[in-house]
């Protein structure tokens, strides 16, 4: 079979790396275009690296030598069916617009940028959560006068742990009308250089800036529904956060309370919900679905970073001590990994799931 | 004036040693007297300390000669007019009915354990919040039949941090019937050689035994009243609590949601009784009260256990990030020292409370 | 083909679970017996790991329902060709005469202790440097009055990441009088619970007990030459180390000064002769040897834990920063990682050089 | 006494923030003046500082209205006697250059930059090793064309743990001509935000640009003569060095071997030399000396950063387990902090000598 070629919008970054190295022998997809800021732009991509390669092993050997484009050239893009996009630009409007151009070059963008996630007719994907989003496309590509190209994001990083755990629940029939979430994120979602280690040192950071809005908000577009081609969010749940930097590196961590709709199930049930909970990744078996999205742990002091956070490729959720509630119903601990599963992993996964629905194809 | 003399028990481990740094040239008090467990005694205190001295500054001179006595040999401590008691033994009856012994011989015991704390008519004392509550000690000496001791105990350093500032409210005129509340605490708070490195480097343990049980369960005692001789807990109030260990060394941090009763504040009100509020050991200007016991932050990701631990002698509650909640009311973080306010530091406020109240007097 | 039949002796501790955790589907080797303490004793794996499982991935089905005997059982051990010494006495000549018991009863140990490291026919071997060692196995045997049962250990932890790069250029033909050596070791090199967290938050602590003195004794056995059945030290080489233990999981890091003696490589040459360096177990393709067993990196920050601990199954040595010193010759810095390499892995690689040398055979 | 005026060049830098919050209430030097980039300047000091108050305790009111100057803008300092300098620019000659037009303004500069450091009639000071270096300022003054102004720089923060016990045995009448030196150094030395927390949770980084070369040669001049105009540099040392980043605050420790020449201390000598060394600092009772320059602990596990960067203000050296060395003659462990005793409390200490050797006067 030949390999879709894809290209990836902020290659030199952290995120832009883990898209690097998690598509190395992608079954689907193969990495022939890099780009990233003018500084980089006609550099090889190991000299370009200013900061080295930061994930794990080693920089495969077949993206080094290739050279890196300027983001904003969008031509040299051409050849690309699909870009990742991890670039960052002082101002929303910029991403969004250069975005948009990618997209009108025909290129399918599938972004980890937080810049188009309110466009009211631009999915975000959680793939096991809502894959029939994707199904905007042709509408979004209609109002933008765009033929092959369109535009997916996903969410934020900090509810990828306990947003699944709810939706299972929901899908089983149960309403949940209040989430109130205390997150303890690593160091990772800010990026590189990113935290101070004088922040991180014997310390705690009870602040991140913009997390808690996106953490409340992000959800009900996920939970909404498509009505004459924009998503009208979720209107049956409110979601409270808190949101903490602690000195870990990768794999975020949520302290969850959640309260019932009038029907409310056991804790039992609760658990047996979650083991066997599968969504559309794992039916079409895509490449990075994890086999068992939600994993529930019965020690009492998991899931744990250290741990849990590179659970079944690092793209499941750990979750335990589910317990009842004083104040609402339950409350549990859940956790996944904030640059795999919350970043370039998931973005993979959505774009697995383009490409299985047909959304992608070499032309 | 010559000074109170008072004995730690338990004056090995962190705690003791805390208490012991904090009364060098105390106004009221002077150690006279050390006991531990049996392996210890009988050495000076200097080669007791196996594990070294493991607070700031060195260890003063005026004890480190003293010989240490077996916990257990109550007779030891004739002389002292009160105890501090911050030993462990396998089974909490054990602790209690050393406590007893103490008592029984005529000295005020003042308990970091929570051996005593469900105990009906033993006071659980915050002294800015319920200093009142002391005077059940007539009733409790005629019960055991007890001629000059008595025990008093402190609450669990968890809900040292956010406690204040929620009876702060209370006093003001508003009920508070919800609280929620997850906490991120500091490694001293298990004692040493308590957590192990291994978990606490680039790690997150959301679990501490019983920690969650005592921080919904005791402010109903504190907030409660005394009636026939025994504390009937507070009826108007329910706490969910998630408490977590993190890598820090010194500082407990609380992210609070609470809600409102009828009555609501509005934020700048909530702001200004925190920073207005004193209680009776501000009024009183003991030793160890901080002069302020709120100090409320505006910098937006404050406070911060590396900046705000020690804040006033490390007595003072640090608070921050007052904003409206989008299922209860507000949401703010809270952080307090815990092994000086809330373990130490708080049962000397409270020895001063009722040395100032006539319960502790030289024979 | 037939697996040989091993045994974990001190299998719940950390360097027991890495044991269990590398044997999982090893081609020559399969682990059908498991002892521990007497408190562990006829429990279950599962059951008896009371600090539950502490190493990488999950506890393998296979070994989970073992029962787990007593490690003064000998007899219970019966059945195995060999077993993994890493259990833990409070004397080291109770641990000298248990391994003693095992070989007695015909069964061949591997240990990790450092109890017979300075019995004189015991070969303590890295398998790189020394593999001809094992020919004194029949004279130990003889001896003892051993059967098929010997003795064979590993070197302490500390070594391990820069003694394979000086025994490169030793074997290269130049000598090597002098290395003076500044470690900084990982936590898990003294197991769990092991290091206090209070000690290694915000933290350094330079000292580790026993630690300098094998770093500068044992290089000398491993070098040294078997003389009528006893190993006489090498006696031209002096060690100097400071040891440290540093706030970081696994990867013990070395800073290395060393001299040559009258012939002198230069930078380049010694470059090339790590690179090229290849050993017995690489040429015998052993399953756990590492294809380059020193890495040389070029970057001017390399090696370091986080990044390159785990280079080749986490069994290369990784180094770099070579350059002029300005007293002895030269300095570098080497990384190995301390439980694998250091420990588990390099107790594997031993007894698979000892297998293919047909030490080791199914009866 | 009325107070000299001083100014801080880059005030709003960790070092800078160090020099204000050390000088608030200095019975010599009150701070008159701020200056820093242009970006902060015409800002009050409050709002210039962008990532908030850095250091201990909170901001001094006396300077938080202070309206900062461009560190530029030489004119501003006018009415300063002395000005500390901890601003930074990519060009070392830029630098140079502004530090000399204050000179040339008439104002003392005590320089924690390297830009001045190899000019050869620029003292570089450690108050207790070299104060008769400042004897050549009149000669820097002639030779420059300057009338009251003057430059005097400090050493690099990595050798202030261990040269002034070096300098002790050398003082005693011992040649140290040897000395190997492994750095385990604290993350505020590169500053604010500085070292990234990704390079510091669970890991070390053997490398740190540019400080290995100033720990070998600095020294050298500091045990220098001046003649002529110019210091010759030391000719009878060699120093060797590997300095590492670690996961550490505050506190730079050194693990050190060092040589005898022909005349050799013993153990009992070489500690008593240190325990009883005093300089000129300590003659004076400057406020910033510390009593006692050289605190040596019997610990074995002493010192460490956690319990001794703080000893006497934080401006005495620590240091322990002096033992013999297998290849030179003895190591030990050293532990100085480095922003204060290494940075702004060393700077203040030499110009608090540089007073009272008539060097400031008020006009």
């Amino acid at each position: 079979m030949q390999k879709i070629p894809v290209g990836i919008l902020g290659a030199t970054g952290m995120v832009g790396q883990q898209y690097i190295r998690l598509l190395a022998n992608h079954p689907y997809f193969e990495v022939t275009h890099l780009a990233a800021s003018p500084s980089s732009a006609g550099k090889t991509y190991r000299t370009a690296l200013k900061n080295g390669w930061l994930v794990e092993g080693e920089l495969p050997e077949s993206v080094s030598e290739l050279v890196v484009a300027d983001v904003a050239n969008v031509a040299s893009a051409q050849g690309c069916v699909l870009v990742f996009s991890a670039f960052e630009m002082p101002e929303k409007e910029q991403i969004k617009s250069l975005e948009n151009a990618y997209a009108a070059a025909g290129i399918a963008v599938f972004s980890n940028s937080s810049a188009h996630r309110s466009t009211p007719d631009v999915p975000m994907i959680v793939a096991e959560i809502n894959p029939q989003h994707l199904d905007i496309i042709p509408s979004q590509q209609k109002r933008n006068g765009w033929d092959t190209g369109f535009v997916v994001v996903k969410p934020n990083c900090s509810l990828q742990s306990y947003l699944t755990p709810m939706y299972a629940l929901m899908q089983a029939g149960y309403e949940i009308p209040k989430i109130m979430v205390t997150t303890m994120q690593a160091v990772s979602g800010a990026g590189y250089p990113g935290v101070p280690s004088l922040d991180m040192i014997d310390n705690v950071v009870p602040f991140i800036g913009g997390e808690e809005e996106k953490t409340e908000r992000e959800p009900l577009k996920i939970f909404g529904e498509a009505k004459e081609g924009v998503f009208v969010p979720f209107a049956g749940l409110k979601i409270s956060a808190h949101c903490n930097r602690v000195p870990v590196s990768d794999g975020h961590t949520a302290c969850v309370s959640f309260a019932f709709g009038e029907k409310k199930a056991n804790l039992d049930t609760i658990k047996k919900i979650w083991r066997d909970f599968r969504g559309v990744p794992q039916e079409l078996d895509l490449p990075f679905a994890p086999m068992q999205p939600i994993i529930y742990h019965e020690e009492q002091n998991r899931p744990q970073p250290k741990h849990d956070r590179d659970a079944d490729k690092a793209m499941a959720v750990s979750v335990g001590r589910l317990r009842p509630d004083s104040i609402f119903d339950f409350k549990f601990v859940a956790l996944s990994h904030n640059t795999v599963r919350g970043a370039a992993g998931g973005g993979i996964l959505n774009a697995e799931l383009a490409y299985r629905k047909g959304l992608l194809t070499l032309t």
